[in-house]
């Protein structure tokens, strides 16, 4: 059985979102996804509030309940059976994201066995068919077939293989399931 | 440069101790390595004492100050020269260990940085070229070349390149390096 790997933030969750919410709340502002076409919330927040933007990132309760993209669990669920599906997180660089995530992923993806969870930082260290992420860099480090998930900071890549949203995603592996 | 996985129960850190000193405590048993050649603590337990057994590896803080394994510091500190090291354990059955595991990594093994930790279930999602583990299960699901470190569970074990120490891992890659 063939295995894809699948990225959690800003594919499975929506981890922008609520990073919005927070600096918007906090800083009284209005930045809206259509505001980050090809750039992070990171290269548009002025240098003395970076610090409060990792900061909501290391809050205890950051992970724990971010809403799911649309389409995720039903398109998943049903890879599940034609496909080994694992979660590759990077959750290295946010200690504190660990118990959230692993919490978070049983919660909607039940199916998913937890022993199918990968946190890691480096993604060139994961051996399997394709991998769904939405950077850039994590697909270009990954030595099988990717796929770039669209996200407002990716919208000016070029050169990779484009998924808007898991209805793409379900499309992509039909296609192939076909040339099978 | 060529990558090296490792485990770290059992193989960087003295896992088995620390559940020995807890059960002998609980029980008031004098249980010793020596009992365990070709098996493990759980197979020596009797059915009454699993469910304890398990609760010991869920305590918060079971994994926070494991003794280290002789020699695990100097020789991964060495060969982090030649090859890029991942850490690559379980984690995911004991969900508790994820946080006290970072922590105990960070501070034993400063020069490994926490992008190359790769918390997981399923060893054959590791894309490597060698993994030093003490677990047959986990070798045979390896891609790669496949030590097996040498625990009283696995000490009947055949089939497998052994070492028995961090001395024999040095001597083993300072052979390969030899012949490069």
């Amino acid at each position: 059985m063939q295995r894809i790997c699948v990225d959690m933030d800003e594919v499975m969750a929506d981890t922008l979102a609520e990073h919005l919410r927070r600096y918007n709340e906090t800083f009284s502002e209005a930045v809206t996804p259509a505001d980050l076409v090809g750039r992070s919330l990171w290269d548009l927040t002025p240098q003395e509030r970076q610090q409060q933007l990792r900061a909501f990132l290391d809050a205890e309760d950051f992970f724990e309940d971010l809403d799911l993209m649309p389409g995720a669990q039903e398109v998943l669920n049903s890879l599940s059976r034609r496909y080994d599906i694992f979660i590759a997180t990077q959750a290295m660089v946010v200690p504190n994201s660990l118990g959230p995530k692993y919490r978070w992923l049983q919660r909607h993806f039940p199916f998913i066995p937890p022993t199918n969870y990968v946190f890691c930082g480096d993604k060139s260290i994961l051996r399997a068919d394709y991998l769904i992420d939405d950077q850039p860099r994590n697909l270009h480090l990954f030595t099988g077939t990717g796929l770039l998930f669209t996200a407002p900071h990716n919208l000016t890549t070029t050169g990779l293989i484009r998924v808007d949203n898991w209805k793409q995603v379900d499309e992509y592996f039909a296609g192939v399931h076909a040339q099978d």
